[in-house]
């Protein structure tokens, strides 16, 4: 097999992977490490380009296209810039891109996470062949992005797709982010954990697991939960006109139980041309991200071809 | 002067607006009457139809490129269809575009009338040369358009941009779509005549002119709808990144009053790289809506030419 491979890096605020990825979305090797997030900017410079080196090393593709990698953030991916990502040390007005760049051979790609899995689950999971959908990833936060009209949105920066800092209860719970009312402060798996714990559960999982033994009080967290993502899944409705909405995240682990609340939320509040709206299970897993970073990396080199060919 | 027209119409619930509009957004005629909106569906067909050959019999321009129309929706414009249009009797599920088309010489296209507006300030108005831009209509209710890396967003049968029936409060006050918490249930101009008349003023207007005369009743009001605005706006920026939002409909001749109270909520409650954004009147005032499905005829146009230049 001759056709070159791509690098996806999906850093996180906990674990950073890392994936040789195909032109077809395959994952030839894959590597999961805790992130050194307390270390500080070099140390985690220092880790991912060993990572990527590595994993490099031990499959020896015939080429490499490229690395691409995504963060949380904000960030300016027009600028490669990590501007603030609260959950690793140092990463604030960071150029990550030049970083990276500086120390590797192969062109380095950023993006911001939510848009990088996006990318991922419409070109090779959950979105396949779908012209428009928005994907939400429902962890210890709320992101995403959406794809509308054929074209995955970027937005000013590249930062188009917060949608977890959508407020959905104005003056309602805090946020992380010091805002209040924000759709993640109530519906992401944060809130449920907080909420388990309020009401005598270890955490959400125990949650989920109880709900379906029928205990009364999981299953009302398990409404209570649903209702609150079914407003956020509405609103986007209305602003992307979506056909699909794929779910990825820790709580999509349990979308067959959240599904019936979420679906009962939509039939009621959505206009009713938005209701016709599917709802689906991201299909890639933890890989969304390493996939969407090597498709960019791909797509970005089919650009560079075509312009060179054009000119 | 050998260049082709197009008309463009803005059928609203009160107003229907029929301008002759060049290639370059100039207005070269126009007119405007009441909706006969309470006369059912051929009656407003017989009005289109007349407005359309009556502008055009009167100026008499050399070739008529198309006739555009758009309308309140939520519209399926694949379809050609209005879905429903609450304020127009008879308009659901009505082949608005194939009514029209069965009577007239030109090309007929229909548009949601918030994506129009859209388009007609991105090429003419506030939005020219921005490829990240938002326009938002508040007035009766609240509706409007996105642009993002440069393209205007469809959706899915066209209906993207319903931003008025993004839930800020959830379980807040009722919208006339029957949900709760809406933001046009609490940030439109009627819902600034309803507070208006429960705090002793006679409209929304009078609320406008005795808050530049300092009266304390009315700055509060313009204070609780600036927060108002400034949730949904702040939404709006998290979502799309946007470099500018443009707002029209007639609570935009507000703006200087409204504005201070928007930027001071999106200075405190928007994520830190967001809040560059910029502000900004619509420039075509209600001339949004035909200068932009006048735009939208002659880019189709365009788009088919070259369609048949490739074949």
């Amino acid at each position: 097999m001759n056709s070159p491979v791509a690098i996806g890096i999906d850093l996180g605020g906990t674990r950073v992977r890392a994936a040789l990825v195909t032109r077809e979305g395959l994952i030839l090797d894959r590597v999961e490490q805790p992130t050194r997030a307390s270390h500080g900017q070099q140390s985690i410079i220092e880790q991912i380009v060993n990572l990527a080196r590595g994993i490099v090393k031990r499959a020896d593709p015939p080429s490499v296209a490229g690395l691409g990698i995504c963060s949380p953030g904000p960030l300016d991916t027009d600028a490669g810039m990590v501007l603030s990502a609260p959950t690793i040390k140092g990463f604030t007005d960071f150029p990550l891109r030049e970083e990276l760049q500086s120390r590797l051979p192969w062109p380095v790609y950023l993006e911001n996470d939510g848009i990088a899995a996006t990318l991922g689950e419409w070109r090779f999971g959950a979105g396949r062949s779908v012209d428009h959908m928005v994907y939400i990833t429902v962890s210890t936060g709320i992101g995403g992005g959406a794809v509308v009209d054929g074209n995955l949105l970027r937005g000013r920066r590249g930062m188009a797709g917060h949608i977890g800092h959508m407020v959905i209860a104005m003056d309602g719970r805090p946020c992380p982010c010091g805002n209040r009312g924000c759709w993640e402060a109530s519906a992401s798996g944060t809130a449920l954990s907080k909420m388990a714990l309020e009401n005598g559960f270890a955490d959400g999982i125990q949650v989920f697991n109880e709900a379906r033994d029928g205990n009364e009080a999981a299953l009302q967290l398990v409404a209570f939960l649903s209702r609150q993502l079914g407003v956020g899944m509405v609103n986007l409705a209305h602003i992307f006109s979506p056909k699909k909405i794929v779910m990825g995240g820790g709580v999509s682990n349990a979308l067959d139980l959240l599904e019936p609340g979420i679906r009962h939320h939509i039939e009621k509040n959505a206009m009713p041309p938005f209701r016709t709206i599917t709802l689906e299970k991201a299909q890639l897993g933890d890989n969304s991200g390493v996939i969407g970073m090597a498709e960019l990396v791909f797509s970005a080199n089919t650009f560079s071809v075509h312009m060179e060919a054009s000119e």
